[in-house]
């Protein structure tokens, strides 16, 4: 079972709302469990570095079904897995990739954002996953 | 000047309806003039495979603001620039990319459509182009 | 609107000068905004490592719109960003690139500059910068 | 004995003189002998594609020590060393690319040229390697 493309698209219009509410312009990678492409969209203003950093958000969030400041945790200096982040044509180990799940917890697909302040790069990502569920 | 996310929207959503009449699955890539992704759909059961080939084709049709099967002309075994489809990361040279203009003539981005036969990605990929201009 | 040919030799040009009067071997990328190289210069003794330096942080600063060591506020272990320098085929995050604007403030292109010491590099580079605006 | 970054400039500038008497705009690749990006051009309006083109040219003539378009009698569909050209990234193998020589023959680096018609390219290189030996 995959994210659809309705799902997705409800997942990027609710990200384009919460990050236009906030007043920044983001880049929304919307990937299958597989971490293929299944939807993108760059709001206007996004700077064109952001377009790579969502994919590879959501690609980390899709590879290893978790938060993507939570594989930090593992791959940061020092920590067990120090350098993770080089694998998989490198990882994004900061806020704004979550795993997109299904009712009974499986792992979808995942979302990944970039383009504002990671605080807010989360939050928007926040608002794509909580439509998904609607 | 570069398409816009409306634009591009736009042009996705023609296409879909376009692919969903001849009964296809498809991949819809919008890029910038400077062959940057700015809008991507994967219709539910679309083949994998052509993710990547519907952004090549965009790609192919923004880096050479031609249409990817004219690109065929000089690309083919015996033609003049015979191979040049391994450049740039390698080339899709067959119907289906098409470069979108402003009103006044200039190369703004471009859409790359695959999943479908291949006449029938070039009638999609037409469909998004013709909703940029409406 | 993106950065002439005549408007990057002269960056060139006047990078060249500066290097030579701090005695240092440097080379010297002019991107366009989107990325994509316009004019290249390798001075007679630089490391051939700093081909790849100067091209990366050029990107860098054309990808981001920043100073490429104000990245570094972003991208350094414990900041927000760690590890974006990841990101993009990889970015350089220390002084050198710069990104270089029109008369109006918008992003046209950008200049890296590498083979000196790092705050020789930015000092050529923000020669470049100068010239263009002559 | 490497190509100098004078010389390069000479054959940049007069590859840029030919382009412009035959009406095209095209991108320049000078390469060192170990097909290390020496100086590079893009006139205004040449296509973003070309620019990977003319360096893959150059690179092709530095390696092999050839003319572009001989390297195709090796590389074609039947002949011996056929898809030689899937090798190092990808070569280019029809005219435009040609080594630059020393007076004595041996070869110090090599020039690349595309954005116009084959033969133009061709033209266009031939007029660059000719500035070199003045």
């Amino acid at each position: 079972m995959q994210v659809t493309a309705d799902q997705a698209d409800r997942a990027v219009k609710a990200s384009i709302k919460k990050a236009s509410e906030l007043g920044i312009s983001v880049c929304i990678a919307i990937l299958d469990s597989g971490g293929h492409l299944k939807v993108f969209h760059r709001m206007d203003g996004a700077w064109l570095g952001v377009i790579d950093v969502a994919i590879k958000k959501a690609k980390t969030s899709a590879l290893f079904e978790m938060e993507t400041q939570i594989m930090d945790n593992y791959s940061k200096p020092g920590a067990d897995a120090h350098g993770i982040d080089l694998s998989n044509g490198n990882l994004m180990t900061f806020a704004g990739g979550i795993p997109l799940k299904s009712a009974d917890g499986k792992v979808i697909g995942s979302i990944g954002v970039s383009g504002g302040q990671v605080a807010q790069d989360y939050a928007v990502a926040q608002s794509g996953e909580s439509a998904l569920k609607a």
